[in-house]
C-alpha cells in the first residue's frame, strides 16, 4: 500500500491500493470513533461498489445508511444538497458521525460541502472511483456545489479524514473518462515533474495501467506539497489551474455540453502553452510534448470557439481578483509560474 | 469608543460607540482594502438605516449594492440563501470584495454564511441592530440557516473582519425586542460574571439604557474570552448554551411561534436554575436573584409546556453527542460549569 501523509490544518492521509475498496470498513474505524456512517453515491457508482463498501463497514460494526443521487454535474446542485441534508437530519446524524463521498468528483464535492456544512462540520472520508478524483478532487479539501450561473461559486475548505484509492475502480470507467483525469495528471507533470510527465509520456491510452499506481501516487504528492503551502489557495496553489482559466472558458462556452472537464483543460493548456512558445516564455520542445501526450490520450488540443470569446468568458472566472488575470506559465516540462496580469494584457498575450 | 479585540483564527475588533454607524464607511475602509461591498439587510432595517450606512460608504469611496430580504426567521433558509448567492452573482462580487450584514441575528446569520461560503468564503462586516445581535450573535463566528426540520442546522465557523455596535440602534426596537436580547446579556452575568449580572439586576427594561454601552462591552468582552479559547465549540464554549438545550425545547415545542429565543431562554434558564437548587448544586439565593432580573426584563420564567416532554425535545438538540447531554449548571451568579451527563440521568435530574 502506498501512503500519502497531507498536513493540513487537520492531518489525513491518502492510502493507494489495487482492491483496498474491500478493506474501507477497517480503515475508515482506524480513523474516526463513531460506528454510524452515512454513504453518498450516484446511482451508476452505487450499482457497482455500494455492496462491497456497505459490507466491509458492517463487519467493522458500522451502521450505514445510503443516500444515492443521479450521476452527473447536473446534480451537484443546491436541490440535491438539501435532499442531502434532509437525509441527514431524518437518520438523526451527529457531529460525531461521518460521511462517505463514494464516486468520482461531483460526488466527492457535494458530500465534502455537506460535511463541512451540516452542524457546521462532521468528519467525511472519501473514496474516489474516477482517475480525476483520485488524483485531483479528493485532495486538497476543496469543496463545492454549482449555481444555475455558474460552476463551484459555492463551497468550503474541508479536509477529509482520510482518502482511499483504489485504482482497480478505473477499470469500470470508459476509456473517456480514463482520458478525463488523465489531462488532470499531465497538468501535474507540466507544473512541478518531468519525471512524471516522462512517465504519462512513455504510455498511452492503451496501457497507461501498468503505470497507474505510481501516477497516482506522483500526482497525490505533487498536489499534497502544494496544497500543504497554501491550503486556503491564496498563492502557489493557483499553480494548479496551469489550463483551468481557458479550460474553464471552453466549457462555459459550449454550456458544460461538449467538452467534458479534462478535455477543456488539455485545449487550456495547449493554448496558454502555444502562445507562452510565441512570446518566448516556453521552450518549444516542451510545447511539442506536451501535444504528443494530450493526442496519445485521445484529448483535443483545439476547440472552434472563437479565442477572443473565450478570452472574455476569462474575465468572469472566479478565480479573477478583479480585473487581473492569474496566468500560469509553463516554461518547460515540470516548470511552472504564476504570472498576473491585467487583463487588457492577458488578452493581447492570447492574442499575439 | 470602546474596542474590543477578538483574537480568533482570524483576529478582529468589536467596535461600540453611540452614533458609530455614520462613521461605518471609514472603519470598513480601514480594514479592507476592496471598495465595493455588498450590503444584506431586511425591509424592516432597510428602512430605518440603509441611507445613513450607503452614505457613509460612498463618501469612504465604496461603491454599494444592496440585496432586502424580508423581516424574520422563516427567511433564514435555502431560498433566501439562494436569492444572495445569485445577487452576488449578478453584481460580479469577487472574493476581495466584502459583504455588510445589516440588521439582527437573522441578517448577521445568512450574511455570514452566504460570506463563509460564496466563492468558498469571501470577508464581511457586522453592523448589528439588535441587542441579541450586538452581545451574542454577531461575535464568535458562528453562522447559519434553517432547515424545515430545525433551526441552524447548516452553517459554518466564519469570523468577520469587523464588527460596528451602535447602541443607538437599540432606540428603534420595541422594548419586547430589548428583553429579548437582555435574555442572553442575564446569561452571560449568570456563567461568568457576578459584576455584570449585578449592573443588570440593578436596572430594568425602563432605564437599561444608561448602562448599555458598559453592558454590551462585558457582555462581547466574556463572548470573546469564551471563543478565543473554544473558536470551533469542543469545550468551554458550550457555557455559552445556558438556558438553552431547554429554551431550544420550548420555541420548537410551540413551532417557533409563541416564544422567541429570549424569552425562552430565559425560562430555559429558570428551569435548570430550579432543578440545580433542588438538587444542592445552586444556591437558592442565585435562583432568587436570576428570577427577579428576569421578572425585571419582563421575561417570562416558566411555560405551559409539559416538563416531560420539553426534556424529549431535548434530545434531538444538536449539541448533544449521541446520547449525552452537556448540562449548564450555574452554582451562583457568575460561576458556571458543564456537566455531561446520560439522557436518561438528565430526565431525572429535570423532573425531580
Amino acid at each position: 500500500m502506498k501512503k500519502i501523509a497531507v498536513k493540513a490544518s487537520k492531518p489525513y492521509e491518502v492510502l493507494i491500493e489495487q482492491g483496498i475498496i474491500k478493506n474501507c470498513g477497517k480503515l475508515i474505524s482506524d480513523v474516526t470513533k463513531t460506528r454510524f456512517a452515512a454513504i453518498v453515491t450516484d446511482d451508476i457508482v452505487d450499482s457497482i461498489y455500494s455492496d462491497t463498501v456497505i459490507s466491509s463497514l458492517e463487519e467493522s460494526g458500522f451502521r450505514v445508511v445510503k443516500f444515492v443521487f443521479k450521476n452527473g454535474e447536473p446534480s451537484k446542485c443546491s436541490e440535491t444538497l438539501n435532499r442531502i441534508y434532509d437525509f441527514l437530519a431524518e437518520n438523526n446524524i451527529t457531529r460525531s458521525d461521518c460521511l462517505i463521498a463514494l464516486g468520482g468528483g461531483v460526488v466527492g464535492d457535494i458530500t465534502g460541502y455537506a460535511a463541512a456544512t451540516y452542524l457546521r462540520g462532521l468528519g467525511f472520508i472519501q473514496i474516489p472511483t474516477t482517475l480525476l478524483a483520485q488524483i485531483d478532487s479528493s485532495v486538497g479539501g476543496k469543496t463545492a456545489i454549482d449555481l444555475p450561473c455558474g460552476k463551484n461559486l459555492v463551497g468550503a475548505f474541508k479536509q477529509p479524514e482520510l482518502v482511499i484509492c483504489d485504482p482497480l475502480t478505473l477499470k469500470t470507467l470508459s476509456p473517456e473518462t480514463v482520458s478525463d483525469g488523465m489531462a488532470e495528471a499531465i497538468k501535474y507533470g507540466m507544473i512541478r515533474s518531468s519525471e512524471l510527465f516522462g512517465i504519462i509520456a512513455s504510455h498511452s491510452i492503451e496501457n497507461y495501467f501498468d503505470v497507474i499506481d505510481d501516477i497516482i501516487f506522483r500526482c497525490v504528492s505533487i498536489k499534497r506539497d502544494i496544497v500543504e503551502n497554501d491550503e486556503f489557495d491564496k498563492g502557489e496553489r493557483m499553480l494548479l489551474n496551469f489550463g483551468h482559466t481557458l479550460g474553464h472558458a471552453v466549457e462555459s462556452f459550449y454550456n458544460y455540453t461538449k467538452y467534458t472537464h479534462g478535455n477543456a483543460v488539455a485545449v487550456g493548456m495547449h493554448m496558454i502553452t502555444e502562445q507562452a512558445v510565441k512570446h518566448g516564455d516556453c521552450e518549444k520542445s516542451a510545447l511539442e510534448k506536451l501535444d504528443a501526450v494530450i493526442s496519445s490520450y485521445k484529448l483535443p488540443l483545439v476547440t472552434d470557439a472563437p479565442v477572443s470569446e473565450l478570452i472574455s468568458l476569462c474575465s468572469n472566472d472566479k478565480k479573477c481578483e478583479s480585473s487581473n488575470i492569474n496566468a500560469i506559465i509553463c516554461s518547460d516540462t515540470g516548470i511552472s509560474s504564476i504570472r498576473k496580469m491585467p487583463f487588457d494584457e492577458f488578452r493581447k498575450y492570447m492574442e499575439a
